[in-house]
């Protein structure tokens, strides 16, 4: 109550109008995929219909926020009165803006407010996001035994899927990326038929859900050693030096920048930095991809319960992809990683 | 590149603006998480980043579609010189339509335009829906040996997914939804850690994607009969009815609303309408919730080429919930049904 009390007060409109599923798992944590939160002053209401009241009921029990059966008609009574209307700029379609704007209501965009809240995690949150980075590197583990010449990628992706599953995750965060030998150098690597060879390297991102949060992982690993990877070898060696000294050197108070750059000043120093082809992190949490990024360009400042990627990669196109990327996050001014389970040492089966 | 004409003259905007994945998926046969489509009277042009620049080269050779590597300021300057700029008012984000209105761009909604090509599917489309829904259908087959007593919701949507992407699906439509015995009566229940046993109602709502393309299929059976189904079966058999007589009865040129009408009529013969507590039907296609709607305020007019549900279902609270649902199309003027493989009518294992 407190924590929407906060953004209320600071996103400045009369009434907030959320419909977007995650924010509206955020503010109270039930999940729909289709339902409105209202909050005015004196309460937060749930509008869901009949295919999710039932959940909705059980999940609100004694906690502070009313619940509605009905669709967007119910959700828009509620705004009766108000003059100023907040919504999530980034999130809301033009549809309904234009609606709004339609019924007599000024918009005000709650997205700061509900931005500066979000990305800083509680204790709670920071426990799920870590029971999903667990439940992912689990199934990583499980997999490395199961994989076998002549599988294809997509089988690879399915069956690490499923263990994600069976480890107790409630789907996928993304379409998992597996990418054998060469197909490494397309960063995102669309999973596809080629069949696993020994001497191939194999670049797998893959991240699940748990309870609405994500986890973000990426290993780089070779399938034998066919005595073709000394070029390889050497690269992933800097990247890997690159991920390590992001983990050392980040601290509470730089900026998106300042931590992009711990990467790429390194990978400069060889020359890799060229290759380095996309930016260094971005956050996580009940997105995939949210605040704050870790980019050349980024001003964010970096602060204590913010989780992100840590994850260089260099690409040399039609030859070699390598990235290691662990989530982690700030805690007393210094990166954690929830990753403990998984080897970022150059793994060869 | 005659859809793309169409599109664009009858949206009536100097240029259109398309970022949404999916609708760039049905411009460009390219599917990228990022990007832009850019259509103006003489060409379309596609916008990456260098994460998918490589393969977007590879899928548009000799397509007529021009290629570009960038972000969103690359797709900007496209509009240079731009009055009227085309978005789907019912996607774009209204912090990038203040953006573009701020950039002095007077913005036209094309979403007519492009609905009213998208939901007429062609003989491509149909097939590679038909794909996933036959990929959907020998996914649960498969499952359906491998019940066990004891096994959890969650375990039995893991496994039938994993064989969904094992047959040559590219990910689910949805998150698949498992329930046993009385948790068929929440219409949208939460998959979760209750076991199987002997006796229990099962039912499942699933589906795959296929290129993009989407299935949706739901099948209530009994994983075994202890004697005490007499009501359920009761019941079953008047879903049943009533999803087999929408399949006889639809035609062409009839709205989604007297389509629905079929199986809320026939259900109200036996008092169960008051338990139809959703609509009959949704469009399916690169979504799995579009156009058109079968519900009963929808005054849609049905065409052919169209591929939507036919879902009824009946749910008493806390007991039995049934719901029959089959992907299907309407070709010359009459309602075909992709699925093919899995029995309608009541399975008892």
């Amino acid at each position: 109550m407190e924590k929407l009390r906060k953004i209320y007060t600071q996103a400045g409109a009369d009434v907030l109008l959320i419909e977007q599923d995650f924010i509206r798992r955020y503010l109270t944590d039930f999940y729909s995929t289709d339902g409105y939160a209202v909050i005015d002053g004196n309460q937060c209401t749930l509008v869901v219909d009949s295919r999710y009241f039932e959940a909705a009921e059980k999940s609100l029990k004694n906690r502070g926020i009313r619940l509605i059966e009905g669709v967007y008609k119910q959700a828009q009574e509620l705004l009766n009165g108000a003059k100023t209307v907040g919504v999530p700029y980034p999130f809301i379609n033009l549809s309904r803006a234009e609606s709004l704007k339609k019924d007599g209501y000024t918009l005000v965009d709650c997205m700061p407010a509900l931005r500066s809240s979000m990305e800083i995690k509680n204790s709670e949150e920071i426990e799920l996001i870590g029971k999903a980075c667990g439940i992912a590197e689990d199934a990583f583990l499980a997999l490395l035994s199961e994989l076998k010449e002549g599988m294809t990628e997509s089988e690879v992706a399915a069956l690490l899927e499923y263990k994600m599953r069976c480890f107790g995750a409630s789907g996928v965060s993304f379409d998992t990326i597996v990418a054998f030998g060469a197909n490494g150098s397309v960063p995102h690597h669309e999973t596809g038929c080629d069949r696993l060879k020994f001497g191939d390297a194999v670049l797998i991102d893959f991240g699940c859900k748990y309870e609405g949060y994500c986890s973000d992982c990426t290993r780089t690993f070779l399938f034998g050693d066919d005595g073709k990877h000394g070029e390889f070898k050497k690269i992933y060696g800097e990247v890997l030096a690159a991920h390590e000294l992001v983990k050392e050197n980040i601290a509470a108070g730089m900026t998106g920048r300042e931590a992009d750059e711990i990467a790429r000043g390194y990978l400069r120093r060889s020359g890799l930095d060229k290759y380095f082809t996309h930016s260094l992190g971005h956050g996580i949490g009940l997105q995939i991809h949210e605040y704050p990024f870790l980019a050349p360009k980024s001003e964010e400042v970096l602060k204590d319960g913010m989780v992100f990627s840590d994850e260089p990669g260099v690409y040399l196109a039609g030859e070699i992809g390598i990235r290691i990327e662990d989530s982690v996050f700030l805690s007393g001014g210094k990166v954690k990683s929830f990753m403990k389970k998984t080897e970022r040492n150059l793994l060869i089966l």
